[in-house]
């Protein structure tokens, strides 16, 4: 039987809740004991009740003093990641933390020796190397089906720009949207980037620009194996969360196409109709969710290093700023200029 | 807040724990508080104790006599279906029940009569109805966007033939694959079956003939509308479970195709390719045990009489019995042989 | 070098020019010598002479006395094929003749008897053969791909009906529609059809029943083989001229679906749109009235015997007549029947 | 009756070769009178022949110094274009020139200014706008279906390396593959690019480095509406000739994507499996050769400036010339450091 685990997760926001129904109800043999949260309304005292018998509280240290919990979800703000990394190291407990581990490149690598330190294990959430045909893509690329990978494409458009607030906070759209794009490009291209060349505009909402934001972008990246990226991202796709990706190698190329809700296919007199694309982002990737949590458990029960890893988490912050730089100065950054 | 139900389950075999694990988990303000099964084995106890706290018995009685109990799944052996729902009917309590009611007609329609009088509601578990795109596209034909309904068409093969065993007792083909058809077909023509021609044979297995029965079928039906349908299936399409349909109409025509598992595309010197379909009835209707136990609860929250109901699964036993006559006759038979 | 041939065409109306263009344009090494028809208006004339430099006639005697003419196409209307086949062959020439051969099945037993003892090759029109998607859908099941067909499936639905005049005279759905689907039916299944079960009515246009026709049809073949066929054929698919078959078998299945007329898919905030289908079925078959010409005169060049030949197109007419008895008498008629 | 004209055409080579078939079967109204080409073998002279009643000649002054002819299509080395076009405007004959005009800007700025004085017509030859999908993709996007274009993807990858000669004298692959796709973004943005960055390398073929060229790049593009462009090309897609376009805009999105030979998909054990896509640009681009040709003889008809005309050809000339510049300077270049 396999060995089982007791887990206390520190927010209870939008993607804490999902991480708390999937391990409730999707990812056996663990157990949720305990959910801090700062903020504990009714309502979401109210929703916990439903899910069982589990544990609320306002203070994280009772997650970290409790001896019978084994792993701690951080899905706090980001703010909190690195400082929540550090005490969940000390008090020896394996991690799953969302992105990003923090905005800070040194305060991220002085995390990431603590952990190292303490021997325990943490994964960063870039949930997306887990959806299900992304990951048999993956796999596919992995066996060398299509042989080396020479061009990587990733197509990354949201349905609708984010709240104004949001967007004043998020450190820009190559920080909020492209970063999932970069751990997917290195997670497809199974090699190094070593060099950014990033444009964007604001073609959708004067407003955004107002806010220091584009909401447009175009990427391209060079791996160290010679091979490119070339990722096009906007932050309004009318017509749904369009999320595709493509790799292009020596002996072949695969490609995910996005799928729609339905199967369906109208015939009219008047024209040839399929079902929509999805429109969120949480039915898009639902099950990646899922998948990560438990591929994460697995790795504990199998003594692996879950991947995406620290180093992946911190890659991914370094190619977002060499993106930034290329934007501001208008020419290609290598990344040997943000991390000499 | 919408109403809650408490709800008992008769039954805890393959589809048993299906509908189970999605009372459990997957449908709002319902709670299962007893699971009836005449087989308590330690793996089945184990099983039901990881799900909570819930009661298990050996006798169907214990649910009747529970005041507490609003509704009863019934997902016992299909000889025990028929009495069943009239000691839950006789008990108040609405039954959600898997098809098919009984084998026998007079015993049908006199269980019917039974639950008319008690005034419960009776559904009667054709999952297919609730399969999401074959669901949208009952809406799309409801709302007329393809006019009147000319032809329907139908495709339902199985992967691979069930044990002999199986075979020997599901009253034949046309009983336990094609009864879905026909309520397909029912639900989607909105008119009624005035006539069936049935013809197949043995392409598959030699044994299977052996058994009594035949692994390949097509059959005609007419409707009182004057539209057509046809059916075809196979006990053994090597490729998967291929579940398709079509309504052809006056303004156009709809389609639903298999959903290949994943959207991977790959191309190669030597070939393109797709990911497969689904192999497996449970992984290709998962969804749809869901949403017609959800149906099935909102329709008892909202005073509707649930469909599939009990003359919906009457009808289908007697279309498969004018099949049965037809394939043995070799002849067109009219449903007014069956019932005069 | 190929050995080139020298040409003759009997009628130029619809279908005969689209032959007399293959012939001049697409088939190489074959060169069209003369046409006969019996209606030369002025703009026929102009037509031909705009194509070069070719003898136009009143009299088809011109072609069959003519000693420099090895082949002969026959493309004028139905009741003259016969008596044309018969002098083309005494005047020991190849033949192409569209479909049918007659409706009289005596008459046409009179007429392939002939051409076998003149020792010239006959090949029957029936251009579907050479679509190329349906040819290499037939090559894959030829080459055992899908190992034994079980169920062949055949779509075949018109744009739009007739004019009345035609329906008048066509002899009837079964006749002028499927007879197409029978040929095809026979060509991917490589067995011969021994029963028939047909069906039908008037859904689409009561005008339609007025003329003694229907407009919406089913059919049901079994092979010798024991495979069975399924056809369904409407006048009036508002959204296209719908031609799709599939074959399903032992060890796969293969489909051809309708291609769009352009490649476009279209995403708005309200749809995802693809191109509509061909309308007409020039458009749709165009090739294969190119490939079904070049592939005769290859048979002659090498003295293969084309296919479909005579006996072809004498079963075709002999299942139509199967499938009118069986909607008349409403029963599954047998081959043997129908020609004993 | 449409207007008829007379044609002379330079250059009987592969291109040549197909627009004198075009010229003799495709194009209606218009007489291929005279066949120029310095190299009269025995075998094209045959070909000709097999065509009907053509002039042959080594002298392109024949075909300028015949009054008959009413237009020249020039398709001979690409360092005679810039001649020709000026004897055949001085001539005062339409001509269609395929690309590119020339390499040298100077040179091509200089016939342009000759064709302009002596009011004559001038297209040159990027087929692909007239490819039946593109020019759909592309009304759709002038209609405004998709509203204002934000992003423009190009795919465009070769089956296999051109042979070693070829690579030699082709100007690099910005200038013999890529500038396909400049005139297509062009074409399908209606806006002008204003900024190139371009990158490549070589990871197919050693010996492609060896000649100085490259053999995979990916450009970006900026256009002066603020939209983007972004280019792929490979010179070995070893899955065939894979030609892809999408526009993203304000108000959807429009794909076109690559058409399988056939339609057929089979469906075996092991794998699903479509056709494989076109592998030879004659095959993939048939169409185009034929209705750009048609194309431009009804601008001759009605009078209009036929597009793409000597403007498009030098910005064609002037953006590989940036993406060159961008390439070896490895940093973005306006247009506007080309041409000041």
């Amino acid at each position: 039987m396999p060995e089982s685990y007791k887990v206390g997760i520190i927010g209870a926001g939008r993607i804490g809740r999902i991480h708390i129904e999937n391990l409730v109800y999707q990812i056996p043999n663990v157990t949720l004991k305990t959910i801090a949260d700062i903020h504990i309304t009714p309502e979401l005292n109210q929703w916990i009740n439903n899910l069982g018998n589990l544990k609320i509280t306002h203070t994280p240290e009772e997650i970290f003093e409790d001896e019978e919990i084994d792993a701690v979800i951080i899905a706090s703000s980001t703010d909190t990641h690195a400082l929540f990394i550090q005490k969940a190291a000390k008090a020896k407990k394996h991690i799953f933390c969302e992105k990003p581990i923090d905005t800070n490149i040194s305060r991220i690598e002085h995390t990431l020796e603590m952990t190292e330190e303490e021997e325990i294990k943490l994964m960063i959430g870039f949930n997306r190397r887990f959806d299900p045909d992304f990951r048999s893509a993956y796999e596919v690329v992995k066996k060398g089906e299509i042989g080396t990978p020479h061009i990587i494409k990733i197509t990354s458009r949201d349905p609708a720009p984010p709240p104004r607030d949001f967007i004043k906070k998020s450190g820009g759209l190559f920080a909020d949207m492209t970063i999932h794009d970069w751990d997917m490009a290195c997670f497809l291209s199974q090699s190094e980037v070593v060099e950014v060349y990033a444009s964007g505009g604001v073609l959708i909402d004067p407003e955004i620009a107002k806010l220091g934001d584009i909401d447009t972008a175009v990427s391209m990246l060079k791996f160290s194996n010679g091979a490119f990226g070339i990722i096009d991202n906007s932050r309004q796709a009318v017509y749904g969360y369009d999320q595709r990706i493509e790799v292009f190698g020596s002996k072949g190329c695969i490609m995910v196409d996005n799928k729609p809700v339905t199967n369906l296919k109208i015939f009219t007199e008047k024209e040839t109709k399929e079902d929509k694309i999805p429109y969120f982002f949480l039915e898009r990737y639902k099950q990646s969710y899922i998948n990560e949590l438990r591929y994460f458990f697995n790795c504990l029960r199998e003594g692996i290093s879950p991947r995406p890893n620290g180093d992946d988490g911190l890659k991914n912050i370094i190619i977002t700023r060499a993106a930034q730089k290329s934007f501001e100065e208008k020419r290609p950054v290598k990344i040997s200029e943000i991390i000499p």
